[in-house]
């Protein structure tokens, strides 16, 4: 990328969790479902039945990373529809009780829109859900879980990582709750899956959401793993494909591709959570320098390629735009809110106030990113936020108190 | 491909109604989304406003295709759930009549199972559905049509061209009774968008689903045109994306695919139409020779690529196998059904019965097809069609009978 001056300008890239760069060996992977290799794969003749064998192929590599059977792997258009699928199919299942009473869903109240949406949506028609509350480091508190549980209660989901301040829930331990009632867990894992490790059944989870674009591979194209035996509806309707339970002819590429993803976390997971993580820390030893700067979400139980900071004084906003000034791709939180007004709610429910909340910047980084770049974003956080400051009539007033 | 012998077999694709070969200046336009321009169309920074300007690109283009206004284009994961979305975004809005009366929606017998299984479903919450039934060539009568109307019929609801016979409907008719009555009127135009002119003015229609790999397109990609002013309810809950209709991060290659195609169409439209229909027409010119050979569908008003024939004495899905055998790529029918048994319910729908109806086969043409090709697929029918029929008990007796 190029000034107007003509001057080569850096261009960075440290907003994984809004979608990541394709892996060379993803693209490569799918190029030829996307040219030769173009069929049906509901198709009975040899185009078709090319095309099944790669998504056979895919569909094994997921289930593999996540510990699962193959058939208990349904290809999806992302996270949001496996979200959706996974609540509603749920939901709707269990719809006989709405006459009677309600069956109720409990959720946190720091899910991804396509939870949070989803969970109104089925109030709107008669469910009741449940939105836990979470500490000031964004953590669903067991017993208060325990105690939202009811005679009623169909559909615990809860998300693995959060996507904007990087908290990991305790898998394990909701897992094993929801197990001892007998209530369906889904999580979205849009955020780790891939990431970091993860096993169904060490987390006795029934549902689980995966979406290839946070992870090297394509967008338009996800999974939903579902246990055997749990009964879910499908919310779109046409021929059988996948199982009975997501109709439209497959999207073979983007499986391809996605299948791919998974192959490679498998094989450089370690290496990744080795490299990234020490990148990352990094960026947060050096931004913390910076006076009245703090770090949202967990400071342990966090993803490892995320880093979410606050600034007193400042706009997120405006220091997304300076970054990207300097060649830098960051941003204040969820991407599909990017274009949306008001705090983000993940931040109020952790306890700031809407004035800390809009002064926010989420850094995510990737296998791609070096040490010379962390260096140089370190650098252009540090400019741009004492820029800022100085623009802030607020924070000029504080300084002016603080020293006088 | 080559044969256990090492023969070069060829390699014939006539089954473009299933899916279509990625045309090469789509899979170049695609490319550089999943390499270097990988942005979230969401996101503030310069590689997502790098994305959305690609898709707005996009979606003027398919709008141009249509004779609509890019605002009233959603992008989807492909045709079927652009018909969920249409047919239950309607239905849904109208949800709080259901208590009264179930609202009243209007479709036919020969649907693809994207609208028809959606439109049972509405019929197991409540709604009420009328399936219109078709004459021997597959043509909705608009008298019939306009007496199925009552007040509270809130959608009609019929393709523009069938994906198996590839009879086209008369769209400008429907449409007029439609807007006489002041109900939204949806069509299916996952055969027919881009390879016959669609105005959707001059057709008087309200929503119009699109897929981009039946035109030359990416497999999980697709649109719906959705007129101004008519007001549907989201199936997916989640981020606002397109215009809150359709949430989940978009996928932005296969947008760029889909708009590449629906460019190309608009400049080889014409010359595709002649030189595919010479094609089809020379088939079947040659295949009808056969001896008890028929033509399925209407003999003028079908898909320019459509050739749909049945042959007594024999079973479609050997014939199928032995083309494959032979390096030829055709269908009985839908792609979405080819592992199910039962005969096609379009074919029974124009009066044919069970043994009749199971004795087709379709051949759908496209712009990569030559007339060598076309000599070759009718040389390689007679001689399976031949071959089958000798295999045939019930055939022999009926020679033996016919000769005796």
């Amino acid at each position: 990328m190029k000034t107007s001056k003509g001057v080569e300008q850096p261009r960075i890239y440290m907003d994984h969790a809004a979608t990541s760069p394709i892996d060379r060996e993803v693209a490569s992977a799918m190029f030829p479902y996307l040219t030769e290799r173009f069929g049906n794969a509901s198709s009975v003749h040899s185009f078709g039945t090319q095309a099944r064998a790669a998504m056979d192929e895919a569909r094994a590599k997921i289930a593999s990373l996540i510990g699962a059977a193959s058939k208990e792997i349904v290809f999806t258009s992302g996270g949001t529809e496996s979200d959706n699928l996974a609540i509603k199919g749920v939901a709707f299942k269990r719809k006989e009780c709405l006459a009677k009473r309600g069956p109720h869903i409990i959720t946190s109240a720091i899910e991804h829109a396509a939870v949070l949406e989803t969970c109104r949506y089925l109030e709107s028609m008669g469910y009741s859900v449940k939105y836990l509350p979470v500490d000031k480091h964004g953590l669903v508190n067991e017993a208060v879980l325990e105690d939202a549980i009811s005679a009623g209660t169909v559909l615990i989901t809860i998300m693995h990582a959060n996507n904007e301040i990087g908290t990991i829930e305790s898998m394990g331990e909701i897992g094993k709750i929801a197990r001892a009632h007998d209530i369906v867990f889904h999580t979205d894992a849009v955020q780790s899956a891939a990431l970091v490790p993860i096993d169904v059944e060490k987390m006795n989870v029934d549902m689980l959401s995966i979406s290839a674009h946070k992870v090297y591979g394509p967008k338009g194209v996800g999974a939903l793993y579902i246990r055997k035996h749990t009964a879910i509806e499908p919310i779109t309707h046409g021929g059988g494909h996948e199982h009975g339970i997501r109709p439209g002819t497959e999207n073979v590429a983007g499986i391809v591709g996605l299948g791919k993803a998974a192959e490679l976390a498998m094989k450089r997971m370690k290496e990744d959570i080795r490299y990234v993580r020490k990148l990352r820390d990094k960026l947060i030893g050096s931004v913390l320098r910076l006076e009245e700067s703090y770090l949202n979400g967990h400071p342990e139980n966090r993803l490892l390629n995320n880093a979410h900071f606050r600034f007193s004084g400042i706009e997120g906003k405006l220091l997304v735009l300076l970054l990207d000034k300097k060649g830098i791709a960051a941003s204040t939180g969820s991407a599909c809110f990017s274009h949306k007004s008001g705090a983000s709610h993940v931040l109020l429910a952790t306890g700031l106030n809407e004035v800390d909340a809009h002064g926010s910047l989420r850094l995510t980084l990737g296998r791609g990113n070096t040490e010379a770049e962390v260096e140089y974003v370190a650098y252009a956080i540090e400019e741009s936020v004492n820029q800022l400051r100085q623009l802030s009539p607020l924070w000029r007033k504080r300084r002016s108190r603080g020293n006088g």
